[in-house]
């Protein structure tokens, strides 16, 4: 018999459980917020929540200070398989100097002549930065590859460091089928399906002008759909298209960055709750383009969840406080609802209900701030706020968890 | 004789030396980015920079790892000196809710009330913060006291932490003199200003509509200069305003927000170089104001600083890399402008030049990026890029260092 310590975590200053049943929770407040709670621990199991002192005998106990003690960010959205640089590119582009980037081709050409090696260490740096700054799960794509051995080899790369894999072959169409998309969605639909399937749980397709249209996409998710993957849609990022109501017909988990949104877009989301409207504030930021209205969503009744977004080439931040601060900011999120789209609301566009809360048989995934509230979050932004984070039960104590 | 000890810096990845004259820099180019570089320091100062392996003996080495080294940045504008939280107001103010918020007056309220060591306590906790995020160099104000003592013993507790400490009994109009402005401003003209100026460098006041107008600003700072204190001005942050003319006319070392400026302002503020438009991007972040337009100050010719603002009304972030990312993406700025700005823009803004720069002779406060270049720090919003911070030759090293 394994043993399995239990640890309760006390002197809690504002508990977070996006559980609305939670003891001591406001009914009608989706946070579930939870003043002078305790939380028990073991194995890799949330096994208690309720009032401090109430709680069941523990092994060990862990003081949080007074401060706030959330889910761990569900980060739905990242393209971490990837080599090579585009410093230069931002560099000029912000600059307002010309450029001759080869944009995401330049990924495309530097992840190719990766080795496995430099491309498991890349995605195990940057996944190590968003767990040190609070992401306790972390969904990562291809689509750097494509080609049927570098699709497969990127999905096979992310397996290793994460259960949340997309196969996303159809990125751009590849260079070598510039003159002939029709064959690339074959090939993305044919042998490489075949080739990335048993790697991934999701497949994804950025549905937009210059990459794929609404017929090519309807290919693609369908194709993966009939293999067992779940479709996600990189959809309405750049302008208008038919991105979100095929993400919806195909109840896709997400719909990714919804910038360009019309009324029956926002009204096929709000009819579909399970699928999840995924916005990316980071690519809005680092391309100085307009932000999604998250606001107009909210209202309608879709279902929002934040992410990162985390690639080279268009938002580089692997920072959900970040995404946070900016959907507050920028985009008519409050406060609450902010954090919850980056936690639960990230939870649910990988349909998870293990994770993304602090209730009991959830995943032991907790981010504590060095902070009094959640609001930190948006109230100090830039500001690094983790000071520790517990990933299935393990702690990973940052220095700032000394600091009570 | 006291011995001191010399490190060789090696395998810099960029160099920041803000001196357009170090070796192998370009001319023209203000960063004077140095690559292949290495720097000595010697006690508390940097003695030697130049080509890696060029290098005089010295006792110890640093290896890099091919990482960016810059100036630690010099924040120029905080309030550091209160007590007291706003965190619901804020709350409030982001999720659209009525609040009945006292504002300033709440921040001096808990100030008055609370003891010395509180407010030393503060003060060290959100220097060291910023420490740890690059800043080596932090000028801070009283402000939130408003009566002889609680101005004074303000300042003296920002004496204890930091040497650019700044005088601000003229931030608002104090609660007890609503009904008689003029006799408040009589008041921090006399004997506050007794109690005050043997504990401060910089005179400052909030030269604004509902604070101080042009005649009670000029009056504050003349009285100030009078007893040896440099004007600095919060100018033209809500709308304009007197206070830019007035920083330049008083030779003010620093002109603060600079928001809402005429034709007429730019000019005043390109014609004079010591007077410094300190941009504070983190206020209009957090009040969802309209940003201050750097390009329009750059292009006509004016010295700009990029500085936080930190509080806890109305910027309560300690981040200077969030601010250098804010600039560059919703201010006009240039990666390279905006990190020039955040290191010696701001030490013109304190009328330093032994420190925002990496030459011989200046003080050895320099901040390693876990990044090969500046330009990461807009590059990569929101993620803790310090790897490790040298504040007087003193190596503060972050869990990061131990990373390259």
């Amino acid at each position: 018999m394994t043993t399995r310590t239990s640890t309760v975590i006390t002197h809690i200053g504002t508990l977070v459980t996006n559980d609305g049943d939670a003891a001591g929770g406001s009914p009608g407040d989706p946070l579930g917020v939870v003043e002078d709670a305790a939380v028990v621990i073991e194995g890799d199991r949330v096994v208690w929540v309720g009032a401090a002192g109430k709680e069941p005998a523990t092994d060990a106990r862990y003081d949080a200070g007074g401060r706030a003690l959330l889910p761990g960010f569900v980060d739905s959205h990242s393209h971490l398989v990837f080599a090579g640089d585009r410093t230069q590119e931002f560099h000029a582009r912000m600059s307002g100097r010309p450029y001759s980037a080869g944009g995401i081709r330049t990924t495309v050409a530097a992840t190719r002549a990766a080795t496995d090696a430099e491309l498991s260490a890349n995605v195990a740096r940057y996944l190590g930065e968003a767990l040190r700054q609070g992401t306790t799960t972390l969904e990562t794509k291809s689509g750097y590859g494509l080609t049927t051995h570098d699709e497969a080899r990127s999905l096979r790369i992310a397996g290793e460091h994460t259960d949340e894999v997309t196969y996303l072959g159809a990125h751009v169409v590849a260079p070598e089928f510039a003159d002939d998309p029709a064959a690339y969605v074959e090939l993305v639909t044919g042998e490489m399906l075949d080739a990335c399937a048993p790697h991934a749980r999701w497949i994804d397709v950025f549905c937009e002008r210059g990459a794929f249209d609404g017929d090519q996409a309807r290919a693609v998710l369908s194709a993966g759909a009939a293999r067992g993957l779940i479709p996600r849609v990189h959809a309405n990022q750049l302008s208008h298209g038919p991105g979100v109501r095929l993400a919806v017909e195909l109840d896709a988990a997400s719909a990714d960055h919804c910038t360009h949104l019309t009324d029956a877009d926002v009204d096929a989301l709000a009819s579909a709750p399970a699928t999840v409207a995924t916005l990316l504030p980071g690519a809005e930021f680092s391309t100085r383009a307009v932000y999604p209205d998250a606001r107009r969503l909210l209202d309608a009744g879709a279902t929002v969840a934040l992410s990162t977004d985390c690639n080279p080439g268009s938002s580089f931040t692997s920072s959900m406080a970040f995404c946070v601060a900016v959907a507050v900011r920028d985009m008519g999120m409050t406060p609450d609802e902010a954090v919850y789209a980056a936690t639960y609301g990230g939870a649910r566009a990988l349909r998870r209900t293990d994770i993304g809360r602090i209730s009991p048989g959830a995943r032991a995934d907790l981010h504590l701030l060095d902070a009094p509230s959640h609001v930190h979050l948006a109230y100090r932004p830039g500001v690094p706020l983790t000071a520790a984070v517990w990933r299935g039960g393990l702690l990973l104590d940052g220095q700032a968890a000394a600091q009570p």
